[in-house]
């Protein structure tokens, strides 16, 4: 058996999520229903990152297993000519029967877009999320600053997180104008449920004067939910980023860096980072 | 009755097109559906252009009769609220009873949007059409100019087009760069059913090499649409801009355009003009 890795991209406007479903489009359906259709059997994909319905991804992995002889570039063209418009496979490599998408995840990026007019855009829908209001980005960035390090992440994430632990360590967090409005960028060894998007909808009150941003530093440690009860909605996450080697999260955030190794835990099998 | 005018944008991929379908996502069918329930009867809407399924529009018009006493600016808020996010009304108007926007209608504008790479991007899916191979710019650009005038367009529309007179006047037409492709931009007094897509995939075909700029004045003497057999897909396709009286056409193109008026024709009522 040979084990591939497959470099994607999608637009998750039309998408359930990632993850199949009894019925309706996800990312893993498609692939799964093209690499039956070629093994005449069923093959299961394994993601490095589960998004949820209408989240992007710039860049998403997964890995199967084959005992089909074909080139990479073939795959690549085999998928792409049966796959829709909204996902395209970028790169296919042959990788080590011990290498696992999920397990040798060592960090991701995410990028959240916020566009800002009076009136609505319906080209930007879906694709970015829409905020009339004045957001103030110098105060947004002081609150994301504050995410950095290794936190409890109990306050900002949904509490259908079923994880051992909810610590995480988080490598950079800041604000960035854009043409139309902000990007909110925050890399780290993982997220929890919703956590991308329960950060952004407190930078967003952050930014509003709603909040302050020293706050954070409290609210991560009360390890309290109903503290933050909002939640960006998906339309504007994007996965951007996903490290798959020590060395890459190092080339990018230095060598002093805390790197979580989720291979190393006992019960890595147990442990489930879910999308942001 | 007071005739209320509507000035729109939408954002085309998810809708089967403007016009009203027994079933399915039509953007008059959602506005009729609005109107019905705040009058409590049917209401009809009339459009200047009925784009077909999956163009866009930057700009569209529509007017409606009304008996119900409503501000211009409630009457958007109200619009707005029920809508989905893929459609926004921009202005209200009241407007004369003699206004009509399909027979006042002057003229339009259409761009065509073209993203150029060697990969497809999922993220321009619906949005933009793509074309991997190098196209020559200024070759488009002297076949776009041989457009301009009054011609019969027989050879650049659907053969399903049924009017009375193909003749149609062009007023600007050309190609210009963009940071990822190019975009086609043609205004004129109407366009003939599928006429942009037909001239847009002629002027690839330009692009490319295959076919040359000089050909267009032979083209379209010869009044056959089986020379110029492609039609370039709908997804990069945005109606622009509407011209609702001769005063915007001669701002915008000097006072010697020749103005094609539909209300001084005498079979007005059968002239329908179809979208590009």
């Amino acid at each position: 058996m040979q084990r591939v890795l497959v470099k994607i991209s999608y637009q998750g406007s039309q998408f359930l999520g990632f993850q199949i479903q009894n019925q309706g489009r996800t990312v893993q359906g498609y692939f799964e229903k093209i690499l039956k259709r070629m093994h005449k059997h069923d093959v299961r994909i394994h993601p490095s990152s589960r998004t949820d319905r209408g989240v992007h991804a710039f860049e998403q992995y997964f890995h199967f297993d084959t005992e089909l002889s074909i080139e990479p570039t073939q795959w690549q063209y085999a998928m792409n000519r049966a796959l829709p418009e909204d996902i395209y496979v970028h790169e296919v490599t042959m990788i080590s029967n011990d290498f696992h998408c999920r397990y040798d995840c060592v960090g991701k990026t995410y990028r959240y877009k916020i566009y800002q007019s009076v009136h609505k855009d319906p080209f930007q829908a879906h694709l970015k999320t829409h905020i009339p209001d004045r957001l103030n980005i110098d105060d947004m960035n002081q609150a994301a600053e504050h995410f950095i390090g290794t936190h409890n992440f109990t306050t900002f994430c949904s509490q259908k997180t079923e994880v051992e632990s909810k610590e995480r360590t988080i490598y950079e967090s800041y604000v960035v104008a854009t043409n139309e409005g902000l990007d909110f960028v925050i890399s780290g060894s993982g997220f929890l449920y919703n956590m991308v998007r329960v950060i952004m909808a407190f930078l967003i009150e952050v930014g509003k004067g709603k909040r302050q941003a020293h706050e954070v530093t409290s609210l991560l440690k009360a390890q309290d939910r109903n503290l933050v009860p909002h939640t960006a909605p998906a339309e504007g996450l994007y996965l951007e980023r996903i490290y798959l080697a020590e060395d890459e999260l190092i080339t990018k955030f230095g060598p002093d860096i805390r790197i979580h190794k989720k291979k190393s835990l006992q019960n890595s099998l147990k442990h489930i980072d879910n999308n942001g």
